[in-house]
């Protein structure tokens, strides 16, 4: 096992520019360091589902307050290793001040195995291994290896980065301190895993009928509406549809089909099909996780039910539970920093 | 406007082969008679949003007790004419001695405007007119007018039904003398019509491709998720999924796309779509609405929240609302015979 040369990157003056004041702050804290590389395994990397990849590349990041302990904070299926920052897919919970504040904390992260990211991943028409949660906890373990970390401070997993941080903890409980899990449960729900088939199979579809691209704009349009709940759509987009057009477009159709066609642009079919089966595989025996674990579950989460948070609160030898409401559904994780506070607070010891 | 020879059948000895002491009490009431027919409209049939048919065929039925009072019976967007008995839609609801007893009342239906039935729909390949509730409710009304029906006792709307009935009350409160209304609102969700957009635009996708029937069939899989509730799909669906294939197969999958395929066998994706536009495009003002009503709200009903069918309640003139628990969520109308009692015994008078 090798890795490339990390980039080393210093932000002395970097500030955010939606709250330059507590990027200041931070700065008068800290000095923010970003690393990031990518792990280079050359040999064989076997898989829970059985097959393996020929080798692996794993492309890591970490960034914030130079010799701060360490986090790590994985995201949904489109996360990757860029948390905070340009291009952050965690901007409003990360960074200096937040209420993950950067300037206290070092946050590592990683592109998932099997995505759309610069680790390894499925080639333009190819499929690609089935990837278990457990092989993902697998490669953050290799990666803390790799950087000659002993044990991180904890693990913060919204989604399907949860599920990943359950796995790792029940493989690897001496090398992490804590869990906070988001929205994320031992195993998928079966309506969640009904809406994500249906996903796989218009993207299944779609890519036979040469056209893989409108399959992800499709999928994607019907996976935005999982995330989000009806209070909101109903706020939202409660106005006239369009009918001068051959079939009536209706408000909510235009917003989901052009977030579909965003994504599109950046994700490929295979990597959506590859980790929308991984969510769907994901099982992890939750009475076997002795990490202590803070379980955040959103009461109007369409995707991950408030009683399926409940019952692995209730299975997790030590676990603590925290309960918020927000309209945006599974998504609260990436908009509700205030709500999180409490239950970051278990990890950081910060104030709530 | 002319009618086809109304076919006329006897059924003296018509007994409920799930209920066979339940039909021959309900014989020794009364003679059931079937009635059914084909209204013809010669001339142009204007439509609520623009366009107009250059005839329209109203294929319709008539069954119960002979010379009971009448109570129209309309259900979901796949419901026809048969209201029970062979190939009925409501069996379970509707029949000799069941929760809307055959033995005392008559029973009428009709196949919707732009459906897969025998009344005028679309052509295969062809597009159709924007079809609106107000215009069910205009076939509803020629029909009663042909027959030579004064008003009906009552209406029985589910789902579309539903909508079909509050648009009918609105237009024409003197032909009806009550409503039963089951999950149907005012207007739909902007969640459900997100759902809906995406079967939508997989049916158009799959037209395209040459494979509509495909489409039909994943269209259908996704509605048939919103149709039932998370609590049922949980119970049902935990199995552990088949991986001896190249894509894992869930077992909600399996459900799903079996009955997907059932259905893109008997439904035309031009229907499907017509429809289901339809009910997108459904507003009524209830505020207008004089017929006393009962509202039957779902409180695991995906589709139609409990909340739009409480502020249905609270607009209308004169109603009662039912609330009721069903894991079988949207679909409940065609499940919860018992449940459905008190709302039924509002329009019959029958004990509850």
């Amino acid at each position: 096992m090798r890795g490339k040369e990390a980039l080393e990157m210093e932000h002395p003056d970097r500030t955010d520019p939606a709250n330059p004041a507590a990027g200041a702050a931070a700065d008068a804290c800290a000095r923010v360091v970003v690393r990031e590389g990518v792990l280079e395994i050359p040999g064989q990397v076997a898989l829970y589902h059985g097959g393996a990849l020929p080798a692996a590349s794993i492309a890591w990041r970490i960034e914030g307050a130079e010799g701060a302990p360490l986090i790590a904070a994985l995201g949904g299926i489109s996360a990757h290793r860029r948390v905070y920052g340009e291009h952050g897919w965690w901007n409003g919970v990360v960074g200096p001040g937040r209420t993950l504040d950067a300037g206290q904390w070092r946050v590592l992260s990683f592109d998932y195995l099997g995505g759309s990211g610069e680790s390894s991943g499925p080639r333009p028409g190819e499929a690609f291994p089935r990837i278990s949660t457990y092989d993902q906890a697998d490669a953050l373990l290799r990666l803390l290896n790799h950087l000659g970390i002993t044990a991180v401070h904890g693990i913060v997993g919204a989604s399907y980065g949860g599920m990943v941080a359950l796995a790792f903890a029940e493989r690897y409980p001496e090398r992490v301190g804590r869990l906070v899990v988001i929205s994320a449960a031992d195993r998928a729900h079966p309506m969640a895993t009904a809406w994500r088939s249906v996903q796989r199979r218009v993207l299944r579809f779609a890519a036979r009928c040469g056209e893989a691209g409108e399959g992800v704009e499709i999928a994607r349009a019907l996976a935005m509406a999982t995330y989000r709940s009806p209070e909101e759509f109903a706020a939202r987009f409660s106005g006239a549809p369009r009918t001068d057009t051959a079939s009536a477009v209706f408000p909510v159709e235009e917003y989901l089909f052009a977030r579909g066609a965003e994504y599109a642009a950046r994700h490929s079919p295979e990597s959506f099909l590859c980790l929308s089966e991984s969510i769907d595989l994901h099982r992890v025996d939750a009475g076997r996780i002795f990490v202590p674990t803070t379980v955040v579950a959103v009461r109007e989460d369409q995707l991950v039910p408030v009683s399926d948070m409940r019952r692995l609160a209730a299975r997790l030898e030590h676990s603590r539970l925290h309960e918020i409401s927000s309209v945006y559904g599974h998504d609260a994780f990436l908009k509700e920093a205030a709500l999180l506070r409490p239950a970051f607070a278990d990890l950081t010891g910060s104030p709530a």
